[in-house]
């Protein structure tokens, strides 16, 4: 059992970076928290556990790990197209090693900080170590971004180039990759930069979007089951990290298949496509069109060939 | 790892009990809920993480561990006025166990029907058993009761007798209990029935108010850390279960430091007491006065012969 001590020494370190939020009436040190959600918004909520060696290794500094956590969270929040704003931590540890929570304290505070994320309650526990985020949004009425609206036709995006994470991984396990690679791979791996940029687009011009964490292939396959559709890709014009090439038979299909990415992959009516990109461009963001949504349900490939192949969707890479 | 087929095992179960809700626009299966507010209120979050062999035992009915589960969420609602809305469900398992999902399912449909709580989504992830809920709830705007509003001269009360989940688990580890005695305490440690009942009541009258989980005097005395004040007991007047005289050489103390309660304490100013009592008796409920607080910090206690003396805060108590 964590004993009082111990607790008080917990809180010490959570209460310090919680931070003033004028939206937050009560945070953590009561039974509950007690926010404000604006009029004409709605509430958008998502949880995520992370378990020690599955998702994360021990081994990680606490730093890291707390980082990942929350963008983890965070990434769900952007794939609604909702403003993160909000969060509750329920860590489970092992015992109490303080250097160990004041280097996850400031990997907390400096994730929260960097989109001004409330840390407003948790909970802490004894026994293996894991933790349970549970992440706060809020997005105008009605335009939550559901996985559930793509529509025969509508071109199928993906923020940014994919592979690194489990490339990183691959490095870990028994790649030999070059130094200066495996650090920028490990980067991408450790320091997920979910794509809060793309929110308003989202609301705006998504019909139906989600974060690519069991890999590209897997979850456009939840979206378009979700959707009750079916979707052809052309994998020439799928955004592959720069190293694949290198050290991958077959890049297009590693990235496809690569989870933990925390880009989003989403679909945008041609209509209004035009006026999207426009739109983005202007603030230097770019976005690569894959494919499109097709009425004949099931995964398809374009493949180098120009051939027409089934793809199956995989995925769900962990340690 | 937990599979695809495995998870959309337990996906049905959990997707079978969701129900249906108006305020629910996106429950399971995207990648958050999205819900909303009504206007007027303030929304109350909490979160608690129940650790197997620490919060519960693996032995147990997988019923009466999400009955359990969600009704110590339930019982942090009520303590802050809040009326539970929406939970969301992170469950990590060792393996799947189908019987073990079916009837933790209907233990969680069960405790969810009972206060018309949705299922709003979650996360499953394979580990050693444990679960964090998060529950929302609603108050109307600015009527959150906090710990930290106590005033002195405030009336305290106790909404049941206490010290029934402590004697179970004695009787779970080394007392002999009768039968009928032990089975009733049982379904106090296994079935608590938080008190939503006084949910109104707390937002009209109620300066300050807390669940009791780690104990009477601990709880209270947060409260009195929280608000800076102290707190007057008169052990004579501490509701203590019936079956404690017959097993405890100290009914008052052991029932004052007995955790897992579910009880309330709350405080009322001396100006609304009258009125709150009227209001209850209209309903049947009972609420005991069990002391004051006080400007003079710390907790004291009027014990059986009538001397005040110090009363440390105790409790927490686990398996």
């Amino acid at each position: 059992m964590v004993n009082m001590n111990e607790f008080a020494l917990i809180d010490q370190y959570f209460k310090s970076i919680v931070g003033v939020h004028e939206d937050v009436h009560l945070g953590i040190g009561d039974d509950a928290a007690c926010v404000s959600v604006p009029a004409g918004y709605d509430l958008v909520i998502s949880c995520d556990t992370l378990v020690s060696d599955v998702h994360f290794l021990s081994s990680w500094d606490a730093f890291d790990i707390a980082w990942k956590a929350v963008m983890v969270n965070v990434s769900d929040m952007a794939a609604m197209g909702a403003t993160p704003k909000w969060l509750l931590l329920a860590l489970t540890l092992p015992d109490v090693d303080e250097p160990w929570i004041k280097r996850f304290s400031q990997g907390l505070q400096a994730a929260l900080a960097k989109y001004g994320i409330a840390l407003i309650g948790g909970d802490t526990t004894r026994g293996p170590l894991s933790m349970t985020l549970t992440i706060h949004g809020i997005v105008p009425k009605g335009k939550a971004v559901k996985r559930s609206n793509a529509k025969p036709g509508d071109r199928i995006y993906v923020s940014g180039p994919l592979g690194a994470p489990t490339l990183a991984l691959e490095g870990l396990n028994d790649l030999a990759l070059e130094t200066s690679i495996q650090e920028e791979l490990m980067e991408k791996l450790l320091r997920p930069i979910p794509r809060v940029d793309l929110i308003p687009f989202l609301q705006d011009y998504a019909s139906a979007a989600i974060d690519i964490s069991d890999g590209f292939s897997a979850d456009l396959n939840h979206v378009c089951t979700a959707s009750q559709v079916g979707a052809l890709i052309d994998l020439k014009a799928v955004p592959i990290h720069h190293a694949l090439p290198h050290y991958c038979p077959n890049p297009a299909e590693f990235a496809l298949n690569s989870g933990d990415e925390y880009e989003l992959c989403f679909t945008v009516s041609p209509l209004n496509e035009d006026q999207m990109l426009r739109q983005i461009a202007v603030l230097g963001i770019q976005c690569y069109a894959v494919g499109f949504i097709e009425k004949k349900l099931g995964l398809r490939a374009r493949d180098t060939d120009g051939q027409i192949v089934p793809l199956n969707p995989k995925g769900y890479r962990h340690f």
